[in-house]
């Protein structure tokens, strides 16, 4: 198996925090796609993913996985242990609610803030092969939806251990990602979040986070 | 089982014709949420999906799945035939990738389209329990990227029968309903999408498509 990855990026370490949690770190090669240099966009890596994104995963026989819900899947299936997307019925149900959540709310919010503020993106407001102005609004949209989802995650870590419920699962990679990425826009847990900065301490300890 | 359904909106719409695909159209009771009259910003219903959407389907102890994604998969794990979520690992993590990207390329960029220019929803750019203000740009960007995706639905369509492989699964029914929902911005797939229209033609005939 191939890891088509990008080291300061945030997309890709959701599948590398995902990867070393099921101890696959070593038998996985990593490829390293250097988008400061936009090396995604260039002929090599269209063949290998026309949404010139990373995270990709690419099988020995040559299948390859496009998104990071897509290589967890995989993974996930071909290696069930430590479960990631859930053991019980519930669970499963549970934490695909709550990846999505962190996803949409979370994760694509600082993406908006960061992609339509940024000097270095003007065309590139989304990922892609089609370019996309930037619209200045989202930059402060953006921001305003990473807050609410901040206290989104503080509520719901009140009332239990991990953000799908009591177990450790890709929904708390999502959301912890998440929280490192909002760096970038000096965005972070606020000092009474308490509940949610328990749960970030946790998963910043885990040897995964270190990655 | 109980599902909270809204019968003219396009997002319960993926869990309705999922659950149709299942055969438990008669066994699960739906419950009907008018969002035209607001009935989910209503306390009744807040008290049952704080973030203020259907789907929402709700186990008989109690349980409720908040998202498309965490009420398919609770559907696909309770009642695993006819499979919508993939039988093998690779057509498992195929349908994961296809899903995310019909939804965040089609269905999404659609709703951003729509809920950007509608009159009645100037304070509603995001489904949700917060108010933001439309972007007037997103209209334009939203329909811009909903033909995009109809391009690459088209293209994927010319090498396999559905969406994300041979088999019909959960992928289709959001594309599907992307493409219908895109009817109410007057945009469809054009004339010269033989792919796709072969391929829309074909679902549109499923039983499943009429509930």
């Amino acid at each position: 198996m191939k890891f088509y990855d990008c080291a300061p990026a945030p997309s890709p370490r959701l599948v590398r925090m995902f990867i070393a949690e099921k101890g696959l770190s070593e038998a996985i090669e990593t490829v390293e796609v250097d988008l400061r240099e936009k090396e995604q966009m260039g002929e090599a890596f269209q063949a290998i993913n026309p949404f010139l994104t990373v995270p990709t995963l690419e099988t020995d026989d040559g299948m390859r996985f496009l998104t990071s819900n897509g290589c967890w899947r995989y993974l996930e299936e071909t290696h069930p242990e430590p479960a990631l997307l859930g053991t019980t019925i519930t669970e499963k149900a549970r934490i695909a609610d709550a990846v999505w959540r962190a996803e949409q709310e979370g994760f694509l919010a600082v993406g908006e803030a960061l992609r339509n503020t940024a000097k270095g993106m003007v065309d590139r407001a989304l990922t892609g092969p089609h370019n996309y102005a930037q619209i200045a609004e989202l930059g402060a949209r953006g921001k305003q939806r990473v807050e609410h989802f901040f206290e989104l995650l503080d509520s719901t870590l009140a009332d239990q251990v991990f953000f799908a419920g009591d177990h450790f699962s890709a929904a708390d990679i999502m959301a912890f990602v998440t929280v490192e990425f909002a760096g970038w826009l000096k965005l972070g847990l606020s000092e009474d979040a308490t509940h949610a900065r328990r749960w970030y301490d946790a998963v910043k300890a885990r040897p995964s986070a270190a990655v």
